[in-house]
Parts: structure tokens; sequence; C-alpha cells
């Protein structure tokens, strides 16, 4: 074997992988088919937002590297529904994308254990008896072999861009596709099928009119995303709102028809959440405008991001419709908006270690599983990683379940339930909320993540002081009285804030302000916490009874035919997992748990 | 018309162009093929050196942005043959290739009247009368309009690249080639031929043996390649050098029939200067080590240039050779070295301006008329740029000659000669050297650009205030006296420095270092710099005899058949340039000169 494990694609996914692979002591070979690529942000320059901010702390929390980057290259700082309650809180940063792309590189270049190599994976080596990988096969000819391989290819499989009628063979606008992995996971069984995405034009700044874009700046403060940084010392630009116009809207209705969407050039399912502005007009005819964000694409640079306005309409119809937003009227056009359509693989093929069930060694993560995002990406780049280290060790794998961690929701949806059409975290696919809050990741998930060898012992050094520094505080409340009530009820009522206990308790400033907001939501809330650790126990009781490996369905009388297909399919890992499968009715699932327990 | 003026291709002969432009008040678009990829460095991290540091500054001289790019970008600064005569003494930096792009693109973006698109040129648009170029249709299906064009594709026209016996369309490893426009210049009636080129491999920092390689730090001070930049405060990075083994020579000559270039898949000609190992090996049997210099390609990677190792061998025998060098023993390659073959233009289809002969309106700059280097590539672009703008703005071509600077000599020996194999700078190319120094190419060039409005008014205070400095500086010597000699004698001696008399006259020490070692080089070859300018005047003879336009060759009886149809193919421009045309005879021109001065 020339390495342990091989990484296909040095995207978001493909970075976590093989820095959690080589961190955790394995030979790595990342193959990517640029190394002027690694880490571009495709799309929107931003990391983070509404449960997107929470994945990033928790691939944090767990020792990967997206907070560390994204720190050490942002442009902008928010955290989103400041106003709201803590369950739906998410910070969100603009990126400066050039900084953003050579840190990533930079950042693998320099870690042990792991070795870049620019080429394009075309083929898998597997075992003669077909039920392992062995490696990988480059364009250029070279075979290299490896007991695990981590495919994160993005929208790079056979992707194909679209403008208006124009197409081309292409994963990113200017850069090629990456052709034969596709035809080789079909050849090889897997269900390969296709999507597509899309990504607005981007406007040279000096020709947009400023004094008809409404500012929209950044937090003053700019708190880091990773628990490893401590203060963040970057400039900060602002964002602009605008919105689209009736005219905007005639002029996208009147063209329509040469959309490739409408046209029935691409077949791929583009994402629901993140629709292209023809498929908003479309799609809900009785909005008068749509928000539109014009966003920096870095320090420096004349390219702004239209964020909202994502098409793949002509060019000249682009053009037209942008020329109607308040403030674009003479917005130059660097880059045209356009939609991509890519090979990937519906992840209903995956164990919830993200390993393939047909190919034991073979891992899938990031946009070729169905997904869309940077974030979604990383998160799984990095449990693919752990998973395929653990695998290498002769370990059991590490699987987050959904009261754990976003990650453990993200996961458990794709490989329960498949997907279609690409698949975007929410904070509304996750049922304990609260247990999943963005400021506490690191003490839900660095410590399991050191137990396996990932976590640093310094990150755990700066866990245990957050603690220790959280109990202290709680202490404090507990001890301050004002009247007959402690300043732990005090800060209860819903109009206090703990700056309003701050001024009254002058020892509480001396800690971060990341302790003192996480005391605040802890004790705010703690009645509804609590409430939601009892649903949590209730859900880990069938998340605990696990189904054995190789668990013969066949054998179970009396569960309903279609049951028994899915779960033969699916193979869920417990009986929580089996519950959650779509069609599936409770009674199988008592079915199952009296033969699992009579199994024992 | 969409624009005044259309460049095609963001490389370094690109950037010069649309910057001129621009900044002589034309509006124009840059058409390239990726936004990400402006300014990229395709090969060795290295701006100047000898002939093209000289190049370097008289394109800055001229207001050209290559010496302020690198001046803000270099992680190492030296003087070649600081040892040696004036004449062959030049700058060199290395350069941090990521942050040179960067700044390029930034360097574009914010130019007024300049605009940017990403986007492939596929095709011309010519009047109807087939003699006018008004504009460009792009792969995309653009088609927009302009009176002039400057096409500088680089190795990018119908590039392929070769490594073993895989071969790829492409223009730099990774990156798509340009197709259609080579077509489309054919059908056009345009000599289109293929050349070579070729690089070497990147390997990773640290995977190397330091303690093996000798270390080549850079010089103390770092010196501007502007003569607008004020100190340098840059971080210093060591070169590395090593050398090729007899094992490394017999593991190529083994392999040789594996080359793509002796296996006969290239039938481009390669730079004969600039020669892969695989040729310095076979062509050198005698040659027992050839040195290779280690070069870092910016802070913060991993990545090193192996200058001297450029190969298209297969990457089997790429890896085992480089193995055998000192240092390099475990080195991990991280890209490939390879060869490139693309379309080129030869000059000789294009007047001294760099307009071509065909096609008004169309100018071609670059590695695309057969040259090769940045340096090169970026006096063309200038060149290009100026004269574009000159045409649109109805003036007269500003064409230096061969003893105004080393651009001159390029262009000339280009236009005059032609090219079939890449086409490098060398002093020895240059006749009167002495003229064509890098230290006063601003008191050469500058004037003549402020004039055409490139150069802006601060520059020109700027050399201004440099001459009075040079003109006190020589004062003050011819004043100083020790004993019966002037100071000025005094320097005049070989083994005398102007650091000897800093030491006697302390007045001199206010004056910048570059004043100071401008007078000393003035002072200390006036003998030769007055031999040279006499031998200038003699040449300057013919040269100012222009050739009228249109100028009917074929009425001029007793000339050759042979040099008539070389001085109807190339149309020089004076009877210096009909002189240097190969296989013309001094009594062809004897006659010429005599019908000149006839029809006047
Ligand atoms: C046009 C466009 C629009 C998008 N719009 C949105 C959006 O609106 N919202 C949103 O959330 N997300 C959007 N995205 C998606 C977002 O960019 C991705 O979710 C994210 O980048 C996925 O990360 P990844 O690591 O899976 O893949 P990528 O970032 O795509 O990285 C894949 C990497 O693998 C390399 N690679 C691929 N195949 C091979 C191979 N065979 N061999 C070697 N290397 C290979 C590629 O060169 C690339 O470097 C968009 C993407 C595109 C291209
Ligand atoms: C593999 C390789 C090895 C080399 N080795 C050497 C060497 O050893 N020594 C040396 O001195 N030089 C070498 N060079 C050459 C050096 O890189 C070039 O001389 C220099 O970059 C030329 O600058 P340019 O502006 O002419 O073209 P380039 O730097 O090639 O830039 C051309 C630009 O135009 C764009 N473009 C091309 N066609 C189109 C189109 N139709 N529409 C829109 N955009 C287009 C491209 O994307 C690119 O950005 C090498 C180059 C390569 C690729």
């Amino acid at each position: 074997m020339d390495y342990e494990a091989i990484v296909v694609g040095g995207g978001h996914a493909g970075i976590e992988a093989s820095l959690a692979l080589a961190r955790m002591g394995h030979r790595t070979l990342l193959v990517t088919q640029s190394l002027d690529t690694i880490g571009r942000m495709s799309c929107n320059p931003a990391i983070g937002g509404l449960a997107k901010g929470n994945l990033v702390r928790e691939v944090d929390a767990l020792g990967g590297q997206m907070g560390l980057l994204i720190d050490a290259t942002t442009i902008q700082f928010r955290i989103l529904n400041r106003r709201r309650g803590p369950a739906v809180q998410a910070p969100r940063a603009q990126a400066d994308k050039f900084s953003y792309s050579r840190l990533a590189k930079e950042t693998l270049e320099v870690q042990k254990g792991l070795s870049l190599f620019m080429d394009t994976v075309t083929d898998l080596i597997v075992s003669e008896d077909g039920r392992r990988v062995e490696g990988v096969v480059t364009e250029r000819g070279h075979r290299i072999g490896a007991r695990t391989v981590v495919v994160t290819t993005g929208t790079f499989m056979d992707g194909r861009i679209f403008i208006g009628d124009y197409d081309a063979s292409s994963g990113r606008l200017g850069e090629p596709a990456a052709m034969g992995l596709g035809s080789s996971l079909r050849r090889l069984g897997f269900d390969v099928g296709r999507l597509k995405t899309g990504t607005p034009a981007r406007v040279r700044r000096s020709s947009l009119d400023f004094s008809r874009l409404e500012v929209q700046p950044g937090d003053g403060a700019m708190q880091p995303f990773s628990f490893m940084t401590g203060k963040i010392h970057r400039p900060q630009m602002d964002c602009y709102i605008t919105w689209t116009t009736d005219v905007t809207h005639q002029i996208i209705r009147d063209n329509i028809g040469r959309s490739p969407l409408y046209g029935g050039k691409i077949s791929g399912k583009g994402p629901r959440y993140c629709p292209s502005i023809e498929d908003k007009v479309v799609r809900f005819p009785e909005r008068e405008r749509h928000q539109i964000f014009v966003e920096p694409e870095g320090e420096g640079t004349e390219e702004m991001y239209l964020n909202g306005l994502s098409s793949s309409l002509p060019e000249d119809v682009q053009t037209a419709f942008i020329h109607t937003l308040p403030g674009l009227e003479r917005a130059e056009v660097m880059r045209p908006g356009y939609a991509v359509e890519y090979d990937y693989l519906n992840p209903i093929q995956l164990l919830p270690s993200l390993e393939t069930k047909k190919l034991e060694g073979l891992f899938l993560a990031g946009q070729t599983n169905g997904t869309s995002g940077y974030e979604e990406a990383a998160a799984q780049g990095l449990m693919a990683g752990i998973n395929a280290a653990l695998v290498l060790s002769g370990e059991k794998p590490l699987i987050l379940s959904r009261s754990d961690a976003y990650i453990g929701v993200l996961i458990d949806d794709l490989v329960t339930k498949g997907t279609q059409e690409p698949y975007r975290m929410f904070t509304s696919r996750a049922e304990y909320r609260l247990n999943l809050r963005h400021d506490d990741a690191d003490q839900r998930l660095t410590p399991l993540s050191h137990a396996h060898g990932l976590a640093t012992g310094e990150r755990m050094e700066r866990l245990k002081e957050k603690a220790r520094a959280i109990a202290e505080v709680k202490a404090i409340l507990t001890a301050s009285r004002k009247g007959s009530q402690s300043a732990t009820e005090i800060l209860k009522r819903p109009e206090v804030s703990i700056a309003d206990i701050l001024a009254d308790v002058p020892s509480l400033s001396t800690y971060d302000e990341a302790v003192l907001q996480q005391v605040e939501l802890d004790v705010k809330y703690e009645g509804y916490i609590l409430r939601q650790e009892r649903e949590v126990e209730r859900f880990a009781r069938l998340e605990n009874i696990l189904i054995p490996d190789g668990f013969n369905y066949d054998k179970v009388d009396g569960i309903s035919n279609e049951s028994r297909e899915k779960f033969k399919q699916i193979l869920p890992r417990s009986l929580g997992q089996a519950g959650r499968i779509s069609g599936v009715r409770s009674s199988d699932i008592a079915i199952l748990m009296v033969h699992i327990s009579q199994e024992k």
C-alpha cells in the first residue's frame, strides 16, 4: 500500500477529511485536480449562518479546520437572530475568498503525514472479490494504493455548466470537470444521479451606486468561530442590501423560456431552499420584491457577490434584470451567474459512518452526497476522515446522534432518508435545538474527539478552563443577592440581560464574554433545557438499542414487506434510526425490538 | 462600438496592454478565461535576470506595471553579475506567486476605464472588406465590438500538455486550453505555427534535506525594480543550490525513448536557451553535472520550484531522477513537470508597432508572438497597448529603436527576423548594451512615455529630481580634490569604488544609493559610453531614413529578387531595419537609399 488513506478532492469536505486522517496518525494523500483551487468558495463569500454556523462550531469542537480558516480570513462578523432565542442564534462571517483558499492550501501543506498531489481521480482500484477499495487510478495514469479512500468531488464529477443555451463541461466556471469517476462508480453498481445548483453574477464594486444601497455593517466585535481563536483583529467591511422590483420580475417572466431549467436542458434537481431568482419569481408570483445582499468577495477586490440573484438565464437577460435593482443600474458584470449539474450518490448507500455499504473502505462526503453548502461539506468531510481513520486503526466508528450535534442530524437524515435534491441544514431539522447551541459545541463534542486522538490536549485544556469559568460565574450569581433574590433569579427575568447584572456584580467583568453569554443562556433557558433533556433521554432509549451487524430481517415475521425491504436497503444502526425510515410503522419497530432483545 | 479596445488574455502581456490602454484614456475591456488566474506565473517564481531585468526596468520607466508588482511581492532580491561590468548587471527578484497574481488582479480591477470579463475569445469580428478588426466573439456567444484588439493568449491557444505518453488539451496543468481562436486566425490567413515550452516539477519543502543543499541568500538590501518604489520591506527567503549527478543522467538516458519529444509526439519547437534536463543531457553528454536552483514559490507555501530540471519525461522517471540529486533524495513531488505545445504567430506578420499587417487594429503580444518569458511578454504587451492607444487617438506609433531600449531590440528582432523557436532576450542581442543599462532606463524612456500621456507627472518629477541629484553628485566629485586629482579622476581607477570616495567626501552620503551607483557607472565607463554613443549615431543614420508607407519595391531596379520579396513581406520601417533582414545585401540597401532620397 502506498498510503493508508487517499482523499479525492481538495474542497471543503476534502480539507477536513485529509487533515483528520493525518492528525489521527495515518499516512494520507490528497489528490486534487488543481493545487491552486484548494478550499475555493464556489459561491457565496461567507461561512456560517443559521444552523450552518452551528455546524462550523461543531466541526471546530471536534478538531476540524473550518472555524480557524474563517477566523483568520474574515472581513465581517455577525450573530444572526441576536434578539431571538438562543436555539436560533448563529454566527456568520464574510470571508476574504482569496485569503481563505490560500490559507487552506498552506494548512494542508504543512500538515505532517499528509501529502498533496495534483491530478484527477478517474477510477477506483477494487479488491479481487469486489468487496474492498484498494486505491485510485488517475487521469495521468497513476495507480495509487490505499486501504481507505474518501471521495469528495463536490460539483465536479461530470460537472456541466449552463447559462441560457450555452453549456459546457466544467465543475465551476473556468475549471474543468472531473470525468471518469462517475462512470466508474456506476459500473461498480452505485446509484449515481444528477443534481444541480446555481450561483449569481459577480459585479464590479466601482460600478455600483452606494447611495442607493442600504448598508449592512457587521457586529462591533468579531466573535471567533473557533474555540481556539483568541481575539480577532481583521479589517471589517460592510455588506449592502437592495431589492428586486416589478421590472426585474417582468424581465425574468418575459425570458423564462430561455432558461435551461425551464427549457428542459437540465434534468438534475436544484436546491429548493437556495432557489434561483427565476425560481423565486415563478414560484412566488405574489411576492413584490426579493431582498438581495451585495457582499464583497474580499479585501482589495472589486468583485461583489449578489446574494439572492442566482440565475442561469442568458447573460443579456441577467445584465438586464440586474440593472433594474436600485444601486445596480450601471453594474458591470465581471462573471455571469450560472447553473451547474453534476453526479451525486444518493447517501442512502452509506452507513452512518459515511462508509459505503457496497465497498469496504470507501467513504463519501460533501456535495457528492447530495448536500449543498460549505459547512455541510466540511462536517461530512470531518466525520468521513475520522471514521476512515478509525477503520484503519480497527476501532468502532464515531457516530454522532441527533441529540449530540447538528452533524448527527445531517448525517442521520442523509443515510436514513437519502436525498433526491440538494440537502441543506436548517435549525428546524433538529429536534433538540436547545441542546445543539453553537456556544456549547465544545462541551458537547471536544471530549469525544479528544478520546479518539483528534482534538488536541490544548483544546481540552481550554475546554476545562471554560467549564471552570462557567461554574465560577454560576456560583457568583447564586451568591450575589439583591433584596431577596439571587442574581440567578433576577437574570431569569425576560427583560434582564447579563449586561445588567454586570453593572451590579463587577467581579464578573473579569470573565470572557463567551463565558458570560453561555451562562446567560443556561440560566434563562434552564427550564426548557431540562425539559429537552428529558426528551433526549426518551429518544436515546431506542437510539441505544443497536441492531447487530448482519441482522437477518427475513427471519422477522409480522413486519410489512415494504418495511423489510427498506430495512435491508438502509441497514439501520439502531432501532431509533429504523423508526425514522420513511414509511416504517411503529408496529414494525415494536416487533423488531422483541426480536433483537431475544437474540441477545 | 462597445469598447475602444479589447485585450484578450490576462497574462503578463495582457496586464500591461490593458493598463496602458486605459491609462491613456481609452475604454478598454479585458476578456480572460478566468479572473482567478490573472498574472499567474506559469513557470519560475522570479522576475528579472540578465537582460530580462533590464526589460522590467524599461517597462517600468514607460509607466508599466511589472516593476511595481514584483516590488510589492518579492521574497528575495539580487543584482546579478555585481562583480562584472555594468552592461551585464541586472536585477532579479524571487516572487511570492500567489501574492503577485492577487495584486495583478486587484490592480486591473481598480483601474478606471478598464473592465474585466471572464470568458474565452474564440473568433474575431472583421469588417466587411476584411481589412479591419471590429471586435471579438466569445465561447459563451458574446459579440463585443471594439476598434482595436490586442491578442495575448500565451500558451493557451490550442494548448496541449505532455508528460511521457500522457497528453491533454490544456494551457497550463489544470487549466483548460483556449480553443477556436487559432483556427479562426488561420482562416483569416495568418501563419499560425506550433511552439513548445516546459516546466519542472514542484516539490514539497518539508521533504527536502537542507543539510545537503547549498544556501543562496539574497542581497542584503532589496533594490526596487520600479523607479517609483521607495524602500522595500518584505520578508527575505533563501534559495538553494544542488546538482545533477551521473546517476541522474543515466536514468534520463535510459528512459529517453519514453519522452514525448524524442518519441516524436511533440512537433512544436522548444526554447533552445531554456532546455529541458533531457535536452541538456542529450546535447551535452560531456557535462558531468548541471546546476539546479531550488526556489520557494512564495511565503507560507511548501511548493518549491526546481529551476533547471524542466522535463516532460514520464512521472515515474521524473521522480526517479529527482531523487538522485543531493538533498532531494526523499523529495515529494506535488506537481509534475510537463511540456506544453501551443499556437503562435510568426511575428514577421507584425509591424514594429505590433499591429498585424493583415488586419488593421489587431495587435499581438507576448508568448503568442513566439517569445518566452514573463518580461518579454510584459514588454510587448505594454508596447502593443501604447500603440493601440495611439491608433485610437490617430497618432503615430511609438517605436523604440535598438539603441533606445532592450524593448527596441526585442521587437525589432521579432518583426524583422521572425522566429521559429521561442525567442528569449539576452544581453548579447543588444549592440549598444552600455547605453541600455538597467539603472538609467528612466532617463532613456520616461520622457517619451510621459509625452504620450502614460508615464505620470509624478514619475517625471522623480526623474527630474534624480537627474538633479546626479548632476549635483557629479559636480561635488569634480570639486573634491585629493592631491592633484579630482574625486572624479580617482573614481575612474579600477580599484576604487564609490564607497571609497564616500569615506573622503561625507557630503555624498545624503544621496540615494541608486544615484551614487549610477554616477559611479557613468564616471567609470565614460570612455566606453562615449565611444558607444558615436556608434549609435552612425547606426541612427540609416535608422532615421524611413521608408514611406506603401513604398513600391517593384519599381526599384537592381535589387535581388530575394531581397525584394523579403522587403515586401516584412515592410521595413527604415533603411536600418531593411538592412537587418536576413539575406539582404548592403548593395540592396544602397540602391534603396538612392530611390528613397529621390522620392522625397
Ligand atoms: C455554481 C455553484 C453554485 C453553488 N451554489 C450554492 C448555494 O447557493 N448554496 C450553497 O450552500 N452551496 C452552493 N454551492 C455549493 C458549495 O460550493 C458546495 O456545497 C461546497 O463547495 C461543497 O464542498 P465540497 O468539498 O463537497 O466540494 P467542492 O468545494 O466542489 O470541492 C471539490 C474539489 O474536489 C476536486 N475534485 C473533484 N473531483 C475530483 C477528482 N475526480 N479527482 C481529483 N479532484 C477532484 C475539485 O477540483 C474541487 O477542488 C454552489 C456550488 C457551485 C459550483
Ligand atoms: C509549462 C510552461 C513552461 C514555461 N516555461 C518557461 C521557461 O522555462 N522560461 C520562460 O521564460 N518562460 C516559460 N514559460 C512561459 C511564460 O509563462 C510565458 O512567457 C509568460 O507567461 C507569457 O505571458 P503571456 O502574457 O504571453 O501569456 P500567459 O502568461 O500564458 O497568459 C495568457 C493568458 O491569456 C488567457 N487566454 C488565453 N487565450 C485566451 C482566449 N482566447 N480568451 C481569453 N483569455 C485567453 C489565459 O487564460 C492566460 O490568463 C512557460 C510557460 C508554461 C505554461
